[in-house]
């Protein structure tokens, strides 16, 4: 059974949430949303003492179903159609049980916003987190991670259109907790949850929460004050509608091919490389 | 003499206050503090341009000396307690000179928390950095860290039992300055504080309060605002009381051992290495 | 033609502000720093959709040009002549498009001031990014390298005279987002520029103010607040007024030698290496 | 149909949420709130633009439905109980619509903490909010006042056993908009939706938003952080018990009886009074 | 002549910027808007110890001159195009003089926006301050208002369309320091500096820039961060464009009169009177 | 005995700390200073449950004993000399009992930065508060008013010379809870002790605790970051010093004199007046 596309593994040590929609590339439909909230609803107070997120297929989620946008909708409903995401992540946020996300695979848009969220995040060494391959949004996603990874990191990530870091550049930026090998991923993080198991939940939850007060006070939470509003007003860029409009009577490919390109890292990486080739 | 479990040894260029107690492993008796506390407000005029701290024997320090936790006193009455730790630490950020803390050897709980607030901290390579080994209290310790290491990290050492660091893994994390050899750490103090001497002490003073205003606008501070509230709670939880009473009656070794594993690094080396060797 | 000092150099991505008071060592002269914020000002709704800034001979430049510096004019009002850096500063965060900064050389004081307030910063591998060789002001600068690489790093540069780092620990602090050979400086940004190019400008300037808000909401604006007040009233210590008096009088060689000595970067691998040597 | 104590009364500017205990002076029990909340997450995307808030009966609430609480439960749980009423609280303050809530006779504890969510608040001359009449917890509603009437104020409501305001009072502190005979309450109320249903529901959902960022700056939301650790803290306060204890087997009004007296504004008037009679 | 709509009126004590347009009713054209923010900066080290600002005519100014809005510019340029409104008043916050604002007849939109940066802002008892009689915007006025008068007070004033209160109003909620008889209004911020006159400039600078770093701390920039998106976005909601077409074909007045209506404040005089009068 | 000029009065529901030197007019010497805090500190585990702090005498303090500051020891430790005013007045802050202070008289300068830091404060109707008669110093005092009364009153209060609010100004802008007639000022902080006294210890402290943390998150310990910063370099300022050099060749009066005037209320309500008689 598809179960909207997301589907519960129940363990002893950690309970499984997982993207199932392999052939939509994980999309974030609104069936799948609203069977995600509420299967982390429901983990409040049922199941493992923690919490898995994960992805089943070539990787965790291709981010937002952009078949879910509607320009006719007006940008005050788009800002708080945009506002719900951020909602449903911050259900992680203040959810009374560690929160471990394994990221595999692609990771793009949204699904690294979700990834944000979690309370531990290990990524495999060959994941690829990347924004939007085409730039017809914007500001909705680097907030949330200005908080991990600094400004300068942030705004490199954001401003080159389809930009990407692997799994490894993920950890040493300190996105994520770890980068092991993708055949490690799942088995690394039950590791990880065997050894929380023996703390009792309560200690996890305060400790959670204290930790969670911090990051508040330093702005987590100010930080997602107006992204959806960013994005939402970028819709209704006159050269974004442009882009947008060529999606709906070009191929998809011709207008990806358009922005591809090198990613900062790999721009970093060559000319590192061509200077020592000189030198 | 004992002084009290902490004594001062004056330098040219720093003045070292060393908590020695070393067949109690340095733990924070009532006693301690009070002397340590009247040290470093007596250093505030007095003395060396530059202070530091560091501990005798084999390690920094096991952290608070549990016989001083009392669970008739009522849980404000804890709460108070819990703070006068953190007030203690602040008398350091808010102290004129700038502070080294060098640490080698087991470094603990409270003692890890105190560390937190040093200006300059260098690490012994082998020194392990390290949540309380038992579960019997939380969200005091990590808050302080976040302002400094981020709440993935954050998160991630506090919710295994007994999770620990090495000093590498402190430098790299940004948790520490430095981790030189256990050989070189007074010295490479020393060498630190030599070339501060050459600053006139009240820019030194000046250059501290204005760093120490930004991570406050960061923050710093509000961080600690509940830590105190948060171990209070926790101290009364039922499980965890359950587990303060098997420490009256059963040996401590035993009740260690229950929590006893690997900590969140070498699992995630183990999986790293694991692949390596399957692949 | 000098141009009081700056040149622009117009490009298809990416236009140039170049600092070209090589003799000077590219200190910011008051005329220097009039011609920078118009172009900056004029480059908000003109030419590439890029900014570049860097300098031209052998560094980026040598930070505030002391002949500026007037002891007879007041605290006050040297409070309000060291604001107006951080304001022209600010108009590169305020700014509408994405601005790179590129270090090569020294970079010292007030230079690496700015350079904390571009959205990128690339450095030369063996930039030599410093605080002031000479002891004469303080509590300025290092707020603003706080944003980007906490209160350790900051406090550690900040404290020992005439400190420094070259390129690559700066892209290992995360000051920099990357260090790159000297030779391919220029051609990495116009890599970077290249590709940031296919981006809209408007969803640019959204993603720009979307994270600066993020890090306005950690408390950069905020560090910033009183660094004028910290370094004029060291203005008027009487420590620093000797100095200041020194330089009057003496060669500045000597008095420059009174304060030289190992960076905190040496000292640690000195103590590193040492151990291994011995070991 | 009691509809678990709460009704809808839906109007064509203003709809009515409507807590519908008498008996039980409106008291909150766990199935009044399921409710309460179910049907203000109904009103986001139905019925009319503006959603009011008021009590059936002598009074607004009572507040907290005393049964509820169990100190067998753990702090942590009761922590998360507690953490709910704010949740729930503030699914009102990110609610789309313009809110408003009348309060009229009695509003106590928990009821006075939902009101200082209200978007507009309008009270009846004569209402009475106050303090829970017996001091068994504490810190919980009086941060949520903070952003509304200051610490000074804050305090003073919080300091007394069972301390009280008028609606007079309540107006002029700020706290509420306007105080109105309670025979106008509700008329008044809904002078204020026919005049806000002019404007287009967008309109009052971004001005809503962008207000509410404005009291976030301002800390509204961080001044939440900790007032569930607080009062579950206080409910296990061994001085706190034993109240709790007297109520199990004594009278009620046995007890309130033993905090009975003044208010602090009675206290004032008093001795405003005195002096005037004396003079 | 006019000089662009506004004149300087140098004094001894205060010099005064004055709003020089009364037939256009003092709109901020962009003309209007340039010449004031040269007169600003030049005042920073020109003239009286004390700027003015005040309007000729019968009042202020009615805010925005609504014929620069362009919908055709993209909600992009419209954000950078409000936040320049921000801009030039946030030039009187950094201001080195203490600014003093008078207000009399008409205050409308982001002419009650200007008067919030107001160091003194002193208005006369029949001064109407105004949201703009057309809900054609919104979320751009308010928020510089909370720092003011709390949220309360903010989302009422802002949620009535044409909602407005008087001076008398104004100084109650502490949006002005106090209001005056227009007769007196001039002479009344004259003797004010008169008295400033005496105290060094230098020492109202610091005292200036203290006050505001603590209003800082307390959210005032961070509460401007994202007006302009929230006004820009609202510009391009459906339900606002098919008003300002309206605007287009309808005469002015036609339009006005539908949003046109009772204040919120004379809403509640008439639930007090009438309840009195049944009485 | 004189008991360096504080004694403390011990009470049943509250124990009195009084500023005992008449003669002095209560100005802070280094004696009383250090004295005050000794029983401060003293109180936080002995004595009645509720604190109080007034003085004897014609007022409660004149504030700083200016003998004490000497312009020869370097601005940075009068930064740490006036930053010792503002730690000690956190005690209060910090202290576990609620704090009523009691302000009768005058009560000038940093007087009234103390009574600031109260929990609940209560002056006399004829209390006069007011900033130091001779502008040498400024930035020090009013960023702790912001809290209470805004940054509009703040800025009012501190920019005229030697300005003043009486006890019934100050109550209704909120700096007060109440302002009472002298005669009763005692009185009424008994009876409100005697209320007080009902609540169990723990519950203020914990209540305390949480509205302090909330007036945290609004910046109250931020507004305080460089006040010392501030004051200390206008001591420095030219114009300042030819004051305070006036003050030791010139008789005190006449120098007051230069300064003396009507206060910003004394104004308003004159020109309230004028218009009345005229009209």
């Amino acid at each position: 059974m598809d179960m909207d596309g997301v589907v519960l593994e129940e363990g002893e040590a950690i309970d499984w949430i997982v993207f199932n929609r392999p052939k939509a590339a994980n999309a974030f439909s609104a069936a799948v949303l609203e069977r995600f909230t509420a299967l982390v609803k429901d983990r409040q107070t049922n199941g493992a003492p923690v919490l898995g997120i994960r992805g089943n297929g070539r990787g965790f989620s291709s981010g937002m179903d952009l078949g879910q946008y509607s320009a006719t909708s007006g940008p005050t409903s788009d800002v708080m159609r945009l506002s719900s995401y951020v909602e449903r992540w911050l259900d992680l946020w203040r959810h009374p049980k560690p929160i471990i996300v394994a990221v595999h695979g692609y990771c793009i848009g949204v699904g690294a916003q979700l990834a944000s969220f979690a309370d531990i995040l290990v990524v495999a060494d060959d994941a690829v987190i990347s924004e939007p391959t085409i730039p017809i949004g914007g500001g909705f996603i680097a907030p949330a991670w200005t908080s991990h990874v600094g400004s300068r990191r942030a705004k490199e990530f954001a401003f080159l259109p389809g930009n990407r870091i692997d799994g490894r550049t993920a950890a040493e930026w300190g996105w994520a907790n770890c980068a092991v090998p993708a055949s490690e991923l799942i088995a690394c993080c039950e590791s990880l949850a065997q050894r929380m198991k023996l703390v009792p939940p309560a200690v996890l939850t305060m400790k959670k929460r204290s930790i969670n007060r911090a990051m508040e006070a330093a702005g987590f939470h100010a930080a997602l004050s107006a992204v959806a509003e960013s994005d939402a007003l970028l819709h209704l860029e006159p050269e974004v509608s442009r882009i947008r409009n060529r999606l709906k009577t070009e191929d998809l490919k011709a207008v990806v091919k358009d922005y591809a390109g090198e990613s900062s890292q790999e721009i970093f990486r060559r000319h590192q490389v061509r200077a020592a080739e000189q030198g």
